[in-house]
């Protein structure tokens, strides 16, 4: 499909300007002006809109979006062990399906083209990220020791089985992903690394999220769970690691020489009181760090805009400087960092060649004006509802602010009947 | 008018359940049941929808909306000396007119009904509050010396003027404002609590925004801001203070023996890289705390959900507490706690008796979906553009997400004009 927006503002790697761009198949075939011979099957006309790349939301558990607002205001052990792990036990590939078409839906409709996802129904979550027209990094999260040593653990060959049944699908994409230090033996952590590397895939964990985690990592292996991936070959230029929050300026030079990236989840850090990443000190030492929103039972939205409003402003706050993230660097990181932290190539940017992944958003509305500076509006004033329509590898996924091939009523009905079942509701 | 709220999910005082709300004149009528002969000239079905108190902002300045997104990612000095204050200067009644206009447009749509406006034109923003129907708190900024101490000073006057010239209006009310100790004389702030006392008006004030303040004043007259501010009479029963980032545990001890109500600016806090205010500490020691977004120009929006998101979240992150500020607390903070700090009688709460002045919150979007705990989705999970109908004092203001009396379009345009002539894009 050839598709044209004309006359837009649009934010590329040099600046702002007014131009052209053209998406033919799956990918940007020209930006500022239109080549000759082009002839779109669809026009999108650019007075009053951005075109910005679209989001990529590195660090997420689709599935949790059934518990959305369940279990709020509560310790970290109260949350985890009192509320959602119980109710987790009871989910079934089908409750998965539904709850991940939510999360893909809420995400395409705030302008976020791409997720990574780690969770736990995977064959059932990638049916849903195709029905919706999301592009997924999929993983299914990895917990325990190796297949035998314990008794049987299915989860590695879960895994393979994903990546073999989906890998033909050209939005889908794959990590391997040991949960956390932990939750997996140090052997199962090795038995992922070489997994990944025999597959040739990118790997992800949770690493240093809470003081809890530190102190228990320190005492059983004398070390941080930063150095303690590493050990187990888990930090590669294909590995992205969540959190960070308590990484140390040693764990930070670490993640830097192996070329490790980090998805930063500022509100979940904050909603699970674990705190604020040293981000800044990341950024500074040349550590490729990309944004997430970590699961809706813990932000409890998964709207990029939101994240990226918090990462803007929550450092500047913490660290007494107004300079500590810019709108720039926050934006670059929900997208170019992003796309480089999944190991998605030629996304995150708008320039000729790269893949069509491509956010229209309305700037008539009463937050986005008058438009001063477009990046620091999508930054600071954006609530992601702004976004008008959305291009996944090259096709038209959400139209007029609105998804047109999926029954969004349908879906609320079947994440009703879980919540009802599995008793969401106190 | 008289408006039936059919079957509708309300927050009400006690807890969240399904009533029928009448709305009668400018009051609530009747909760839980119709009215034996109760007709409606209106009716709102609440099938799917979530009726709330309207939200107030309590601290805001709305002809800075303007220069949104004009002056970001800057230091403090640079911010105000470099890029605000030139451009203030410039301004007119007629652009503070447009400016307010778009902020209450903005406010309403995102479901605040009540918010405090301190500001420089002030009879414009007056009519752009009545023009729009939002209810206005109005105060005309009062800095320098009193009229005639370092030549002539007309603010006194002007606010005075504001008070008898609009007071006949229902929706509007007005404050005596002395805008900060380190912008205003000793001798200023106490005619300003005399003339407050006087006309039976309340007060509000800057206090405690910053370190720098603090420095200064303790310099200049050996005490915080907050204990000059009650040796010139301000702090009252009737006073709301804006910010109190840096108030020290005396300060607080002092606000709660004085009755006088705090309005926390968390988003502008952060970006303009002050902190983090005790928020936890005034609530612990019984101190009215409410809510208010700060000017357009240190925020970048005037939306009381994403503030509420934030204020909900980041005293978890500072202080490693999930509970340091709850849904349920934020909530109360952003309704009837704003509405005691605005001196506004009878708001603020969904009760028979109270001023109707209420909004209808759509459930049926993804990001509220499953309704686990409509509260909790209020402060973490909404955007404040799930917001459908808005009542304010008995009247429909808001209907479908729109304004039906006003020009969107108009108002960009005029602004526009504005921006190009003060200079707000670099």
């Amino acid at each position: 499909m050839n598709i044209l927006i004309r006359n837009i503002l649009a934010v590329l790697p040099d600046g702002e300007r007014v131009v052209d761009v053209c998406v033919s198949g799956d990918r940007i075939a020209s930006v500022d002006s239109v080549p000759q011979g082009f002839v779109p099957d669809r026009t999108i006309e650019g007075s009053g809109r951005l075109l910005i790349p679209g989001l990529v939301n590195a660090h997420s558990h689709a599935y949790m979006t059934v518990f959305r607002n369940c279990a709020d205001d509560l310790t970290f052990s109260d949350w985890l062990f009192g509320r959602i792990s119980p109710m987790e036990d009871q989910l079934t590939g089908e409750d998965c399906y539904w709850s991940t078409k939510l999360a893909c839906a809420e995400m395409l409709l705030t302008g976020t083209t791409a997720y990574y996802d780690m969770g736990i129904f995977m064959e059932e979550a990638a049916q849903a990220v195709v029905d919706t027209g999301i592009r997924g990094v999929l993983s299914r999260g990895l917990s325990g020791a190796p297949d035998g040593a314990d008794g049987p653990n299915p989860r590695l060959d879960q895994a393979r089985r994903l990546y073999e049944n989906w890998k033909p699908y050209p939005t889908l994409s794959f990590m391997i992903a040991p949960h956390a230090p932990y939750s997996c033996t140090t052997d199962y952590m090795k038995q992922a690394a070489d997994a990944a590397r025999s597959l040739g895939l990118g790997l992800s964990i949770h690493l240093s999220e809470s003081a809890s985690e530190m102190d228990s990592i320190r005492e059983q292996h004398g070390c941080t769970p930063i150095e303690l991936a590493d050990r187990c070959g888990l930090l590669t230029e294909r590995t992205v690691v969540a959190h960070c929050v308590y990484a140390t300026d040693e764990d930070i030079a670490l993640l830097k020489r192996r070329g490790t990236s980090v998805a930063t989840n500022p509100v979940s850090n904050m909603k699970l009181a674990n705190g604020f990443a040293p981000v800044t000190k990341m950024l500074k030492a040349g550590v490729n760090v990309a944004l997430g929103t970590d699961g809706s039972s813990s932000n409890n939205a998964l709207n990029m805009f939101r994240d990226l409003a918090c990462l803007t402003l929550i450092h500047k706050g913490n660290e007494h400087d107004p300079l500590a993230v810019t709108a720039r660097q926050a934006f670059r990181m929900a997208t170019a960092n992003g796309a480089r932290a999944l190991c998605l190539e030629d996304l995150g940017e708008i320039r000729c060649g790269a893949k069509a992944d491509l956010v229209v958003i309305d700037l008539d509305r009463p937050n986005m004006q008058p438009v001063n500076d477009p990046v620091a509006a999508l930054c600071y004033s954006a609530t992601g509802y702004e976004t008008e329509h959305v291009i996944v590898n090259g096709v038209p996924v959400v139209l007029d602010g609105r998804l047109p091939d999926t029954d969004m009523e349908e879906i609320y009905a079947h994440v009703k009947q879980t919540c009802e079942r599995i008793g969401t509701v106190r």
